[in-house]
């Protein structure tokens, strides 16, 4: 199973420590020898056929700030022209433009390798016409890491959609204002000294608007719905209401009548994201930077999945999954 | 598809209204039209080949108590003897023999039928030997709905598994000992009157034995843990301890400390059931007749799901789950 890396950022490097963490396990439980060909970001690239060692692309990214030489072709086009059966798209997310992912999967499919992505950007802006190309290609794409990092709220939507319906999906999809808001509450801290901590905590990037402003919730929450065919909507039909400048006495105030604020994304009429007040009691009402989906379901009720919705080792674990799940398609041999 | 349904209790009915309210969905997103050729239970039969009458079927067994005529020729030999897909075995749970679903099973594998059963007996008495003759007579079988109702822990664990690694699992997978432990702590109920109000609202049997001895838990852990990997322990290797006769005093002074005293299942190191303290905060500490895994996976950390654990509507939707996944397996065209 030949293998390229686009992205070699947190989440690119734990993928690959994840897979010599795993190499035992993946050959005799699942009969897959994964092959790294290609290493590509940014920065640089390196190719080898054979299978690039993985221990030394990652000292050499860590000592040099980057792997092999930089770029002389641009990236799309190494993932186009190198063979391999499988992308792995793990570069930064924009959510405006979907690039450099958007062409690094469209390059993908063309040459006809599957996808397994945890980029939201090119979902977030060409969710149908990704799928399209993967169909007409005769490929897979999959991006479980792309809503709830390494939790499988994806996966797990779709078993609750299976042999029952969805009425409604509510949930925290943002691990960034969930740590904010749980640490304004504990503490009575101002909402600015909340997001000081989570910049230095690292769970809040130095730029935090897409996180406090409901963005990032929003994109999740569009992908969630087309995956599980709740909506076709894009990120322009939700309406989105942050937690910027949230007043630190309304949060405490909550608490104190045994309820929380969260920022809570609602699939239900439309879909929507908005700072709600929950009973304490209620699953769905987690502290810290977590994720909690809870799934609304005609027959069997409401279920409810929490776990970190971010983080490079939980990220790369959901990548691995895809991974997993691609090469059980395409041999019906594995044990899983 | 044609499905012979043993079993029409409360589990049984439910299913077949599910294929009533869903036939139009199935058909139009799975493109599955299932049949019902054959529902058997101890009291009668009903048979068509062709396609039973869904409604007639339900209309007699409310209004006579079962379907059809007196069995001549016993249940096991009419499922083998019927042309048809899948058998649904959903007759009443018998831990110590298994039957009668074990002979149901065996009477399916053998003449090439895939099961999918929520009946917990033939799991505790003889898991790896059903999986053992499904494999060698090269059909599925499928068993969601044995642990957590309509909550599809199982499934949800094998995501978890994929791609990471499951260190142990805690959680709660008995709703009736949930219920009575939850009753108490909110009214300061004796475990007797709890005990009798969980019968009153049909949560727990007439015999409650095998619930609050916490046997019911013992099997369902096998089957999780043996599901997914982690043990190959039998029922027989659990240490089970129930809360049969619990003192109030103890659940009320966890409530006031901030905790709670639930009834948990471990796969750690060895099985085990046991009364236990948690934290009012961990997601795990569900009341009322719920069930609430958690996953600890090795590289993305605590998982949790929560669910309800029982009830007709709920396990149908697994039955139905079951089946669209078996359905999966043997045509590649469906859309799911």
């Amino acid at each position: 199973l030949r293998i390229v890396l686009a992205g070699f950022g947190v989440v690119g490097q734990s993928f690959a420590e994840l897979l010599v963490l795993k190499s035992a396990d993946l050959a005799s439980r699942y009969g897959v020898v994964p092959r790294l060909v290609a290493i590509v970001d940014s920065e640089g690239s390196v190719l080898d056929g054979r299978g690039l060692s993985i221990k030394k692309a990652l000292q050499e990214k860590r000592t040099k700030g980057r792997v092999g030489d930089r770029n002389g072709r641009d990236t799309a086009r190494i993932i186009a022209e190198t063979e391999a059966e499988v992308l792995i798209e793990a570069t930064p997310t924009n959510f405006r433009t979907g690039e450099p992912g958007l062409s690094h999967m469209k390059a993908a499919f063309a040459s006809k390798k599957h996808v397994v992505t945890c980029n939201k950007g090119p979902l977030a802006v060409a969710f149908h016409a990704m799928h399209e190309l993967a169909r007409h290609n005769g490929v897979q794409l999959r991006y479980s890491g792309a809503v709830g990092g390494g939790t499988p709220i994806l996966d797990f939507g779709q078993s609750c959609a299976r042999g029952d319906d969805i009425v409604s999906v509510t949930g925290i999809l943002n691990g960034t204002c969930n740590f904010i808001l749980s640490k304004m509450e504990q503490d009575g801290a101002t909402f600015d000294d909340a997001l000081k901590l989570a910049q230095k905590e690292g769970y809040a990037e130095a730029d935090p608007t897409l996180d406090i402003d409901g963005y990032d919730s929003a994109v999740k929450l569009v992908i969630m719905a087309n995956h599980l065919g709740l909506s076709r909507a894009t990120v322009k039909e939700v309406k989105i209401k942050g937690i910027r400048g949230i007043d630190s006495r309304e949060v405490v105030r909550a608490r104190e009548s045994g309820r929380a604020i969260r920022l809570i994304a609602t699939a239900e009429h439309g879909l929507s994201i908005s700072p709600t007040s929950l009973d304490r009691n209620d699953p769905v009402c987690v502290s810290g930077a977590y994720n909690a989906v809870k799934f609304h379901c005609r027959f069997s009720g409401p279920k409810v999945i929490i776990g970190k919705g971010a983080g490079g080792p939980e990220t790369a674990s959901s990548l691995l999954r895809d991974l997993l799940d691609i090469r059980g398609a395409f041999n019906e041999g594995v044990t899983a």
